[in-house]
């Protein structure tokens, strides 16, 4: 098989994303990934603002010498145009990476937005594009906006969010990517797309340890040696908000979801976001067999994929390999 | 020990209930359990209205020849005076006791209101009361209004209500009896006091088979066969929502957590109900020692306990032992 023949069937990859400490780890993760070919990175407010997120994601392009991957910005607001964002620096540093005082990237954002960037991908490989989603849903919700036929020309969207069945992280409710856009994630959630969920109820079992950071440190892997640097804060905030001396892969979880499906099980059904009062962003995931009734919100909505187990150590193996072998 | 003196060591309980199927059998296991000492009824809205349930309850009362228990009738609306209520007759009948066209009870409630009653009881006998609430919280909630002090001088609050990390049985979101008065539930389950949630994630683990009415109807206990002849309504409806032969002990079991707490295992911490939007009715229980980053409106509230698990077929074996023992 030549070259082009691999590259045209490896999958085709877009991280929205909010860099952000485990964000790094996916991106160098995916870019180490010969299963999939990364095609843009998107970027989102959550653990920073998006404009930093924009930032960090070009400086983590030119840490890995891939400048040829396009950032497309994208919305500095939520579908409801609120500006008071909860931004996570407390997780990621005021830096969004580890306060390391990383000098500003060289290359720049294209002009096109993410949802254009996300809608022009979908049409140019309908059905061949996996959208990896590691923050609010906001960009993904514009992209349905600007096209009502994106849900059906997209191949995936893997979902970083939710907390299902489990307390939330930001409160028992909600989790997170979730509360940061409850608007975007329902409408996310109920678009009709191929969608997989993977909710902190499965990447709360996949933990680095420190003696995982341990070999990071001492493997001579250019991604490993970076993250090695930005990590501590991340181990820090852990300890402080977990009491334990490990960190979750949240991000790197999702995107090897979308690398290695088999790694998880699932579970179909209706996932919908609650948008008001003191549970806002929660996701509610309709896994029952009864028959209700009455006609209820998650009554002929589109099912979605909920990841319910997760191969944890072959998981965590992975992103090692992954990190160390570059 | 002198008669007096048994009775003094008996637990005094005050059932609120709306019966209902499940509700007459709890009644009647209540009133065969010589542990506990059933001092009145409250009656409320739910799988029957108001005065449907009050007349059930003064009816199962005169059929086991207890007509010396007080029944308090209780709230005709929720707290947010809602009139329009959601009532269960396609579990119950439109009688509430299977459509047995049983004739009207010769008693009266008493003139006092259930809430008024429940203070009432709660003064006389400080920290010896425990309320059996079967239905929806409106009267402990009106209780708690008229006396602020109620939390503390009540014994314990055994709560039949939540769909704890489960699907509720009204939609996804939300159980029956928290979804008919949500304002209320959340009123009680922050009011303070000494409270036992039973969820559905509980009491459907908690089932009586076909095998098991066929002892009820082959036995010579009067409950049995007074039972047998409501049960097939509730059976039919099982079939019909859940695909399954037998039925839900719902309110037997929260009804022998007043009477047997040992069955059962519990979780403590904070429950708070949504009151608006989709989720309404929606349980959430803080069952994590994640310290969030923001106060959350969780912080602070009282704690309460959460039924985690239950030793079904004892809880079965002892209703059933109950039941036919008559």
């Amino acid at each position: 098989m030549g070259d082009a023949e691999t590259q045209k069937k490896k999958k085709k990859i877009i991280i929205d994303t909010d860099p952000g400490i485990d964000d790094a780890m996916a991106i160098f993760v995916a870019l180490n990934s010969p299963e999939i070919e990364v095609i843009g990175l998107t970027t989102i407010y959550g653990n920073v603002y998006t404009t930093l997120a924009t930032r960090n994601a070009l400086h983590l392009l030119e840490v890995a010498e891939r400048n040829d991957i396009p950032v497309a910005e994208g919305s500095h607001v939520t579908m409801m145009k609120v500006t008071k964002l909860r931004i996570a620096s407390f997780v990621h540093g005021s830096d969004g990476l580890g306060n390391q005082n990383f000098p500003p990237p060289k290359g720049k954002a294209i002009d096109q937005s993410a949802a254009a960037f996300l809608v022009e991908k979908a049409n140019q490989y309908p059905g061949e594009v996996t959208v990896v989603a590691l923050g609010p849903l906001t960009n993904i919700a514009l992209a349905i906006e600007l096209d009502p036929a994106f849900p059906k020309k997209i191949g995936q969207i893997v979902i970083l969010g939710g907390a299902f069945s489990v307390n939330g992280n930001v409160n028992p409710a909600a989790e997170a990517n979730i509360f940061g856009d409850p608007e975007a994630a329902d409408i996310v959630f109920t678009c009709g797309a191929d969608i997989l969920a993977v909710g902190i109820n499965v990447t709360h079992q996949v933990i680095l340890t420190e003696a995982d950071r341990d070999k990071l440190q001492n493997s001579n892997g250019r991604f490993a040696q970076y993250l090695c640097k930005i990590i501590g804060f991340y181990f820090s905030y852990h300890e402080e908000a977990y009491c334990t001396k490990g960190v979750y892969l949240h991000d790197p979880a999702a995107l090897l979801a979308a690398v290695n499906p088999s790694l998880f099980t699932y579970s179909e059904g209706v996932v919908r976001v609650q948008t008001c009062g003191i549970m806002r962003g929660l996701t509610i995931f309709d896994n029952t067999k009864k028959r209700y009734a009455e006609v209820t919100e998650w009554t002929n909505k589109p099912m979605v994929k909920v990841a319910v187990t997760v191969d944890a150590q072959a998981m965590v193996d992975l992103v090692m390999e992954r990190l160390m072998n570059s």
